[in-house]
């Protein structure tokens, strides 16, 4: 059965999933790095960075499950490039010639262009669609697999109070970032639809879990 | 040594630490009372309504470090009593004859009025002062012991914003409030002074502790 997943969505303990100040030298903003460094340190990280050992621990766990079982991701205008990446012909997305998804990518914006392929098997395809759209398409590319929905906050937002998601995964890091983008927005009640459970890691984060509770449906 | 804590302070995952409308019958609002309910399945909890058993684990833990050590309570007008309480000069607290403090309590309240004695040892004396002034005159009250910060949101806020937090215990509840009174406003960087650890109880709250690198100053 093909599911919906968010994960490792990383979130400031006042629900920032991005700073303020976006620029292409600094996808995050000013929360830099910080968001993500619990991730640095896991043996999936490390060899992500060519490096040996890691941890391997639950964090490293929740990363392994990045890839396996996903045939397709939708993300954001805003994942996919800073601010004015769209007036730029030759952006490529931050992640280089090959790119990290191996499956396609639908990027949701305003501002289509045709289709690009890029090494090892992710295809960028740019999307002008609701939510339900975008995931029907995503499914269709997904040769029954799962649909990842990647980010950034805006995205999982909507998709979420769309209830097209079915797992959320999201971690929480202890730091008060103050500005940004916020996850939580209009998600009241959210706890609701969904099964939750949260395990903190000696890392310091904290892994909260959102299971949906018709997920079969 | 004497310092300053706020104890088992319950947010949202997305900040709140009260919800909306509050009145008399409802003091967190629209949230009722789901920030707290993790408390009622302790033994502390239970024992605190007349019941027997409950959990013994780290959630119970942390809620018996409530009374022991402290020598006064800093409170706000806004956990004093619902929106509208100065108006009532009968008003003495949403906790009944015998509060469950037994030192002084300092209300800070644009609206003073002469103490009140109650039973069992608890003062509420009623103080329109800055945070600093405040905790100078809850310290001389305290007779060397510590001063817990009560709440709300308001006030824990100005306090740790004025640096005047020692140790802060903030308890992570999963669910999305929406709306209320957020505790993390205006505390950008609040990690950098303090050393945190976060851990999850199978309660599914996430305690996160911070402790001020430089509490003996
Ligand atoms: N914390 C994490 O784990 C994590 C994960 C991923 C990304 N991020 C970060 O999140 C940030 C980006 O997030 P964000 O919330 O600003 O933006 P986003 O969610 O990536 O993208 C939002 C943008 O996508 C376009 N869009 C969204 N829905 C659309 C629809 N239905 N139809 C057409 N276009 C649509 C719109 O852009 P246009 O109108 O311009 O086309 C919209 O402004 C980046 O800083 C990134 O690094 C964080
Ligand atoms: N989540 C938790 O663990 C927890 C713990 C405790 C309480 N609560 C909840 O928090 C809510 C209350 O929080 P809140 O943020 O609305 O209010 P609050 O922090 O309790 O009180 C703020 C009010 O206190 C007065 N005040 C604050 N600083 C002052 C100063 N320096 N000098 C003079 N007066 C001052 C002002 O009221 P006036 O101008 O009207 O005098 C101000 O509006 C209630 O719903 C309560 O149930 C939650």
């Amino acid at each position: 059965m093909s599911v919906t997943r968010v994960q490792h969505f990383a979130v400031s303990l006042d629900g920032f999933a991005t700073g303020e100040g976006q620029t292409r030298e600094a996808p995050f903003g000013h929360a830099g790095e910080r968001l993500h460094e619990w991730m640095f340190t896991t043996r999936w990280g490390r060899t992500a960075q060519g490096l040996p050992g890691g941890t391997g621990g639950a964090d490293d766990a929740f990363l392994r499950l990045f890839t396996p079982g996903v045939g397709a991701e939708i993300m954001g205008a805003g994942k996919f490039g800073h601010p004015g990446w769209q007036d730029d012909p030759e952006w490529r997305g931050p992640w280089g010639p090959n790119p990290p998804f191996h499956t396609p990518v639908f990027v949701l914006t305003h501002h289509t262009r045709p289709p690009l392929a890029m090494e090892g098997g992710t295809t960028y395809h740019f999307l002008d669609a609701t939510p339900a759209e975008a995931l029907a398409t995503a499914r269709g590319a997904a040769g029954g697999l799962d649909v990842r929905i990647g980010g950034g906050p805006t995205v999982v937002r909507d998709f979420v109070r769309a209830g097209l998601v079915d797992h959320l995964h999201v971690v929480v890091v202890p730091i008060v970032l103050g500005r940004g983008v916020r996850l939580w927005d209009g998600l009241e009640g959210l706890e609701h639809d969904y099964d939750v459970e949260s395990v903190a890691t000696p890392s310091g984060v904290t892994h909260v879990t959102f299971a949906r509770r018709d997920a079969e449906v």
